[in-house]
């Protein structure tokens, strides 16, 4: 399989967008002088985190926006730059849940606190310390998306529907996260998985930035609105598809993460729903004996991910990626007729399910 | 000392705002269907929340609203609810941190699908599960007042300032908690315990309600909104003054604590900072034995109950909420010439400082 790296697209956004999440931050950090150095701090830690990442939602704004007529390119790169902390504000906050020590090449922020809080044997204790620092700076973070957002250079109106989108996908996110971590008395679905994928990823990571995009530079037709949701769960579940094959097959090089980081963690996944549905009585209980163990020797997670290709479920999962990439290519030319987008389109939807990190 | 019951207003905003905020939570439940039982449920807690608590918050949207001139009493009605969402956010994950077991005469989100978790033994704990569940409910609730605020039968440019001032605002309680729950060498002095007391409570339980109201109703006018403040600020200071007494001498029957909740957690209150700047080097040494020790004994909480008293700290912080009275009586009459609108604000100051829960 060919491996794209990171379309220059994408690299482009990165440079382009930085002064304005840097202004921003800057502004911020003066503002809260009054509120003591841990302030600062914790706005140093949020900014390094939102200057990290794919970039891909970010771009997304900007891309939505252009691709409604949109043209005030310094604009929107500005406010695009709030879907970025937004995002950080989720990692910071799952990063607790899924009690994971690094992120983006660095110590996750509850385990930066964790740790001064040893330092200072602090009471009750420094895991109850760390928590609560990552579970306040990922509130401080969806707060200064919010006013990133708020305070964009456009219309107040079009500002106003771009909050109320965000607001209403950021719920459906989290609903997502408490049906995906909640106990069922049985395995999930295929269709329950992919209902939670909806939710968790494709929605507010594809559709939700290029919604926003579009509403910020008054694209409110409704069959082009529609035109873009079909193209973005598209593209969010083909990004999906590649999740979980990363997940299980992954190089902890490339990804950041252990080795089968998704065995460790005992991940429902669609690869594991065919799995389950598909192994033979023996593969399946060796599989539950082991799925789910933090420090699973790297034979069993050899072994899992052996079964899992001869099972049929890599080979299912990778021919539902690009499904959804053809889904999502069919949409291209109902969205624009402009090469150059229609060319970065294709390449998203390319780059989502050959991507290596 | 005057014991004073809840305003009748506040009774009243409570019976006139809640078929509101019943509208919302239906319509949010009938919209998360697809999202799985568990989303209903969460919706159901925040709600039932929501509904609780004393209600000053909402009531200061529509008092800053009326004073502002403000003049339709149904929308404002209807959108004030969103800052006792908000607050439901905020308890929700100040619970989690402060690990308490009950809050509003429930168990506390975190604890309920802790023991959620116990009855599926969930992996990796039901602590987990329940402290992960605490935290989504939170970011829900925070999405949901969000949604309200600005969902709200306002013109664009009035409901984007408000949340421009809501994500300001709610930024600087973040770093208040920061600050409170971090670790310091040092005894906090007074001065710095104001600060946070500004930061935590003041601000944004009395200033930002105040000032959306009146941005709300286009009352923007420099010093009307800046007589609010000094208003906002003296009711919230003097209400945190309460609040300190509360915590260490309020009846469990009333406050819904258990007694001496402040003792237990070891809180750094503004009594507990003027204490140790004026006790005997006795007394010190014996308060730093008891204070925070989470079963601490009944003999020796009525001991530091004492103890504060014979240090005249009791005194200071009483004498402190009055003069916070006094100062916010003074701003009254620049606010309002209107007898009605005179009392009210009059009552609320009383309120403050001889509320019993």
């Amino acid at each position: 399989m060919q491996k794209s790296p990171i379309p220059t697209f994408l690299e482009i956004y990165k440079n382009k967008s930085l002064p304005f999440l840097d202004k921003f931050f800057s502004k911020k950090i003066l503002e809260a002088r009054e509120a003591g150095t841990i302030s600062k701090e914790i706005l140093g830690h949020i900014y390094d985190l939102s200057k990290k990442g794919k970039k891909i939602r970010g771009f997304l704004v900007v891309l939505g926006y252009m691709l409604a007529g949109g043209g005030n390119e310094k604009r929107i790169y500005d406010t695009s730059t709030f879907i970025e902390i937004a995002q950080t504000a989720l990692l910071i906050h799952d990063d607790i849940m899924d009690e994971d020590d690094r992120r983006r090449d660095q110590k996750t922020i509850h385990n930066i606190y964790e740790d001064i809080g040893k330092k200072t044997n602090i009471k009750p204790s420094p895991k109850r310390y760390g928590e609560n620092m990552g579970i306040c700076a990922g509130d401080i973070a969806f707060y200064l998306s919010w006013e990133k957002l708020v305070t964009g250079n456009f219309p107040a109106s079009r500002l106003l529907e771009a909050s109320s989108l965000y607001a209403s996908c950021f719920t459906r996110v989290a609903y997502g996260q408490a049906l995906d971590i909640s106990p069922t008395s049985r395995e999930l679905s295929e269709k329950e998985i992919l209902a939670i994928y909806r939710l968790k990823t494709a929605e507010y990571s594809a559709v939700l930035p290029l919604h926003i995009g579009a509403v910020l530079a008054d694209g409110n037709n409704k069959d082009f609105l529609s035109n873009l949701e079909a193209y973005g769960l598209a593209l969010g579940l083909a990004f999906q598809m590649q999740d979980d094959i990363l997940g299980m097959y992954g190089d902890s090089q490339t990804t950041g993460k252990p080795v089968g980081s998704d065995i460790r963690e005992g991940k429902q996944t669609l690869l594991v729903a065919h799995f389950l549905k598909n192994a033979t009585e023996e593969q399946r209980s060796y599989f539950k004996t082991v799925y789910g163990i933090p420090d699973i020797s790297k034979n069993d997670i050899l072994t899992i991910q052996n079964i899992m290709k001869t099972s049929g479920s890599y080979d299912y999962v990778i021919a539902l990626g690009k499904e959804y990439l053809e889904k999502g290519c069919k949409t291209i030319s109902k969205i624009t007729k402009k090469p150059n987008f229609r060319q970065i389109l294709d390449n998203l939807l390319t780059y989502a399910i050959h991507r290596i990190q």
